[in-house]
């Protein structure tokens, strides 16, 4: 990606960085300055400002986890409007005009590598905290929150028109934000909407992985269906009969994520309406939902999830509270999930350890056979929505994702235009027809609906990123997949302590991938799961 | 009680008070002055500054809910910073300089009686916020987080000496802040103590009904010990037998709960290791804690606990947010939970009721035979610990801790004097021998360590109120034993709707007692209650 600032050892990842970082030894944690040191005034007073939100923030991620796990619904209203002034409160820290000087301070002062990259992290918040009005911050609140309510309605009724009355309002304000966050880290406005979920990401870096996936992802997705159609003719596939009782499902859900590594002492599995990984990294809520019909979506669902949550559980304990301490963004972040769900997950070495696991719960199901559920978990059949797509037809739907909302934010389309773009990229790349679907269509998602543009990319390069990982860790351990197929998770979870979780946000993204992998971003390794696992 | 100001309306509690208050029809809620109206700024000022307070205490209370029924053990320290950072801050808006010349603005502006009793339970909060310096608050938070943290060990050991080394500092400070208190408010220092959690509550009100109790209470545990001898003699009573599974005893909690109106669309029940009702109004987070060789521990905890749940589930819609909307005092709010569990739950005619729902749970036992059940749940024994109590032997417990903490605050007893005092008064209240079994003595309880003295006298008072509540309810309802013995509990939740629960702070709880019963805490209400009861 462009803004990266490639390491010195540009040769692949540092070489003796197990259990601490390289050279990390002499380093204090970002919190405090050397014992005695005076010498930082600045930096210590942002040190102790960022805990400050740090502990505030706490308070909000327990308590949106609660409104969506636990809440009763009679409890919206106050939860809404406790939630919203420590918004206020968290927004008003980072926009205080005494950070200004202390920034400026700080940058002058004698500051080691991580407190100076925690410097970065810190002048980042601040920048894109202090980019908006708050009176543009409120109309865009009241323009999603308007979109979204009817969208509720609006979607079950597949009445398009109705939703793009309350669309264009957000578009507008999007754009207007768009080109506000764009001046304020002097980039281009698309750029800064995907800066604000990936730092540093720009359209240049997404279409040089997105281009070349746009011209071979159709023609593997035909080669992958044509493939499944012989093997199915060969020999059926089994399908799971249910019902499945729910209180199993969390206990299968639950052994698995043992077997993932969870810290149990540090986090919780409850049920929400959708599914996500929230809490604290302390203190890691994950979250599924059971079908009595189907036990896959709640057991891939909680892999998924164990990822982030995994990642957010060995951030180093020493650098929490600070900038620098956090997950370095939801690209990387989604590449965490993705390594347990898809590259670990469906695993044909995993699948023969969970197999038994999921017999002890639910009884010798032939379907349960490591080789059919390994063919369960890597079904390929395209369809008109995302979160039910699988790993090989999920990035046509970011694809599209990405051409509309990056066309609406540079003006080439409006809302209108949206339905006729949907459909005819709907076609090309999966040939589904969306004609007249729109709730199965462009009404699908809530993230535009709530001001989410630049988000989707994400999806698709935490999926590349995965990729690249286990690529790594191929390379590295080259009994890798025996390994795997022997139940020894521990040279996954090792690798992607040391290169990802522990390096928390001390590099770019591209740095990252650069120190971990000895290269950027490199859609080959995807391109070569993709054929491996599903034409191999 | 002393600081009573009686209403104009002596004779009674309000005639046509029945869904709405009286006259309340023409008063705004005390959020928004009438509209238009611009003569009330410094009030509405505070109004707005109290709501902010409202909506931060409400993550403070979720999530403290949240630490003891949901959070992992290695959450403990973020979430302990969390909440110390913002008890800081709810300090700090009750502290702030501009309250000051606010609350002498808004004494000066033309208030209806629902906006001045809201002016004087803010000045209240900010008088007691204020009276303590930072310095003091900080060195006693340390003294009794100390003090707890070593009672942990020294109770179980029965480390009399070494526990009495951490609680005279604390002793030391709770006598200085006693002092400050007392001043802020202009009072004695142990009424002060008392006021944080029984506002308006004096030693002379105290007295009035401790001291006759003191003198009928111990001949009476004689009379109804031998009483219960006979009994026994004549016809054996008999013990459910066990185990009983946790989950039905949650499913049994459950239906009481419903029984009891717990509106589960506003509230939850959850176990923790030490039941509690918190949340907020609008979401009311009671726990339980459930044995598996004793159904009744788990059944009447939660039945006491949804008392205070209803309680602050039915605190008027229109004034939450503001401190005249916020239950009374810890007296009233357990004369809620006293109401519930001992005025109805151990009543002979709600036990009709309640035998067959256990039954349904625990199968057809003759120990769940009404008469049985109900000779159970009104088991009378003379014990060592306070909480493991029954109905009439409790309020010993209470004579006894509030003589030795007055002594203590007033200077004439010192740390070193209270396991003397503690094995006198127990000889002779209770006829139980406690001499060197401080764990289960002067050790057993968490008040002291925790700094809170002036609490204890709330618990008994509170089943003095509740008994003075029946006591109306039955001469305003002539059938309201019948009524209970048919399972009609209506008539109990109007009336404590009505008179308790909707009026929220806007009395104190003297006048709150006249307006509801007539008169003042009478005691005689209470002595002919446990008369009845248990000699009747």
């Amino acid at each position: 990606m462009s803004s990266v600032n490639p390491s010195p050892s540009q040769t692949g990842h540092l070489p003796d960085t197990s259990g601490s970082h390289s050279g990390d030894a002499v380093l204090p944690t970002p919190h405090q300055p050397l014992a005695g040191d005076t010498s930082t005034p600045a930096y210590a007073e942002l040190v102790d400002r960022f805990i400050r939100h740090y502990h505030f923030k706490h308070l909000g991620d327990i308590c949106s986890w609660d409104r969506s796990a636990m809440m009763p619904p009679k409890g919206n209203e106050a939860r809404a409007a406790a939630l919203a002034e420590l918004d206020q409160l968290l927004h008003g820290l980072l926009t205080d005009p005494a950070l200004q000087p202390l920034l400026a301070g700080a940058a002058a002062e004698p500051l080691n590598d991580l407190q100076r990259a925690n410097l970065r992290e810190m002048r980042r918040a601040w920048l894109t905290s202090n980019a908006l009005p708050t009176e543009l911050v409120q109309r865009r609140s009241l323009a999603t929150a308007r979109c979204e309510h009817a969208w509720r309605s609006q979607r079950p009724a597949n009445d398009w028109a109705g939703y793009a009355t309350n669309l264009r309002p957000v578009l507008d304000l999007v754009r207007e934000e768009s080109r506000l966050y764009g001046q304020a880290l002097g980039i281009h406005p698309y750029d800064a909407l995907m800066d604000l979920y990936e730092p540093g990401l720009t359209r240049a870096a997404v279409d040089r992985v997105f281009d070349p996936l746009r011209h071979w992802l159709p023609p593997l997705i035909q080669q992958v269906l044509a493939r499944q159609a012989e093997h199915d003719a060969a020999q059926p596939l089994l399908r799971p009969v249910g019902p499945f009782a729910v209180d199993r499902q969390r206990e299968l859900s639950l052994a698995v994520m043992r077997k993932l590594g969870f810290d149990f002492d540090a986090g919780r599995l409850d049920v929400s309406a959708h599914p996500f990984s929230g809490g604290v990294p302390e203190d890691v809520r994950i979250t599924t939902r059971y079908r009595d019909d189907d036990l896959l979506p709640s057991l891939m669902g909680t892999i998924h999830e164990t990822g982030h949550a995994r990642y957010e559980q060995n951030l180093p304990r020493a650098w929490l509270g600070q900038p620098v301490g956090s997950s370095r963004s939801m690209g990387i972040h989604e590449s965490q999930s993705l390594s347990f769900e898809m590259q670990l997950g469906c695993h044909p070495g995993f699948v023969q350890g969970l197999a038994p696991l999921v017999a002890q719960f639910f009884g010798d199901q032939p379907a349960f056979a490591p080789a059919n559920l390994a063919r369960l978990l890597t079904r390929v059949a395209p369809g008109k929505i995302r979160v039910d797509a699988d790993e090989v037809t999920y990035p046509a739907h970011v694809l599209l994702r990405y051409d509309i909302e990056r066309a609406l934010i540079v003006g080439d389309a409006e809302v209108d235009d949206i339905p006729a773009l949907w459909d005819e990229k709907m076609a090309a790349l999966l040939g589904v027809d969306t004609r007249s679907d729109y709730r199965n269509g462009p009404m699908q998602d809530v993230h535009w609906s709530g001001g989410a543009f630049g988000y989707f990319p994400c999806y698709t390069l935490g999926a590349m990123y995965a990729a690249q990982w286990f690529a790594t860790l191929r390379r590295e351990c080259p009994t890798l997949d025996e390994r795997i197929a022997a139940g020894d998770l521990k040279p996954v979870f090792d690798w992607l302590n040391r290169n990802i979780w522990q390096q928390a946000s001390r590099w770019s993204s591209a740095e990252l991938a650069v120190r971990a992998s000895g290269s950027e971003l490199d859609v080959a390794h995807y391109r070569a799961h993709l054929e491996r696992r599903y034409l191999g």
